[in-house]
């Protein structure tokens, strides 16, 4: 498949690129507002798998084309900037299109971070405003640890949640969230229920906080 | 120690009780605003246990005795009843007890289960606002599916998150909880983060209901 991840320069974006590129023959775009950063973070991914062996093209566009180019297009940007993207990307949007919604919206004060989802109810909600209507969006990989992610030494063990409204495109996220060595993914209903999977990151970053040794965490259930 | 359970006699004070009588030699103290019942529970997991070939007296008492006797005051009641639970108990709370917020507050629609904390913001603030002064409030145990808790014959290998703005009494919950062979406690921080921990039990609800093969799930951080 066509994998588009706009914002892909961000860490978030930068672990499942490299992910995905090692582990499947899938195409990965990198898409960023400015393209010569998008191919210059591109060619960086590419260097970075050529010295591990891993022989697979690494693209880098601005974000609209790098949606029109892709099937599955990851919304990996800040999430205050994920409406803005999806709406500056809605005429390079195709039917058969898969919006995913990977980030999460958090204030960080004293105590350490808080859920602080938008009015949407959640960054996926807020994109699914933003989309073009037949676009079905679908959450996933909002607990994966960009540390944990983008370090190719560390073997996942991790759960993804995956939530959305359309079967076949919830269907199609959990298996390319399962292409990646070391996931599993796991079906969070509807859409509606994304908020309690986007409010673990929060704790997950407290704990990490919190907990000698503890860093990077990903969540297992069992 | 002395752990009082109180609203002992539902599902998940079943759980603590026959964990911590099992695998310790802490005092069970079963509440219930009706004594007898909580003296017939609290024989009913003595058989229980005793079939076990687990020699441990669990005791029964009304919320009010078994607060009294208690150090360790688990309010283990429906969410909806909390705060009047703990207010009904306060002229029995002694200087160094400490409240123990192990319960939820959710929704269940078509989509499934939505967390839906008090207006204090989780249940565990909702505690601390019924309490009296200088009586700390941990929350932990949100986390445990009562089923997985109440079945000896299941291993446990959870992690349960312990919060709250007391660091005596933290650990003190902490090492509690480390007492029950299979769980793992970590520090979420202050009890302003318990939103995130008891957000996360409708979403194991929510796992259970739509992934095939999985049931009273837990959840490790890793």
């Amino acid at each position: 498949m066509e994998i588009a991840l706009l914002g892909g320069t961000g860490d978030i974006g930068e672990g499942l690129a490299l992910r995905w590129a090692r582990d499947t023959d899938h195409t990965i775009l990198i898409g960023s507002r400015m393209p010569e950063k998008a191919r210059s973070k591109a060619d960086a991914y590419q260097t970075q798998l050529t010295e591990r062996g891993v022989e697979h093209d690494v693209e880098g566009y601005g974000n609209e084309e790098a949606a029109a180019r892709g099937e599955i297009v990851v919304v990996s940007v800040p999430p205050q900037y994920a409406s803005d993207t999806v709406e500056a990307v809605v005429p390079a949007l195709d039917d058969g299109d898969v919006l995913v919604s990977p980030a999460v919206q958090m204030t960080r004060d004293a105590d350490g971070f808080h859920y602080d989802p938008p009015a949407a109810g959640t960054v996926a909600e807020a994109i699914a405003a933003a989309a073009p209507a037949g676009i079905p969006v679908v959450g996933a990989f909002q607990n994966l640890a960009a540390g944990a992610l983008t370090d190719l030494d560390n073997d996942l063990a991790a759960d993804v949640v995956v939530t959305g409204d359309d079967g076949d495109a919830k269907e199609v996220v959990r298996s390319l969230a399962e292409d990646i060595t070391g996931i599993r993914a796991l079906d969070g209903g509807p859409l509606a229920n994304t908020g309690v999977v986007e409010s673990i990151t929060p704790l997950l970053i407290n704990l990490a906080m919190n907990n000698e040794g503890m860093h990077d965490l990903t969540v297992r259930f069992q």
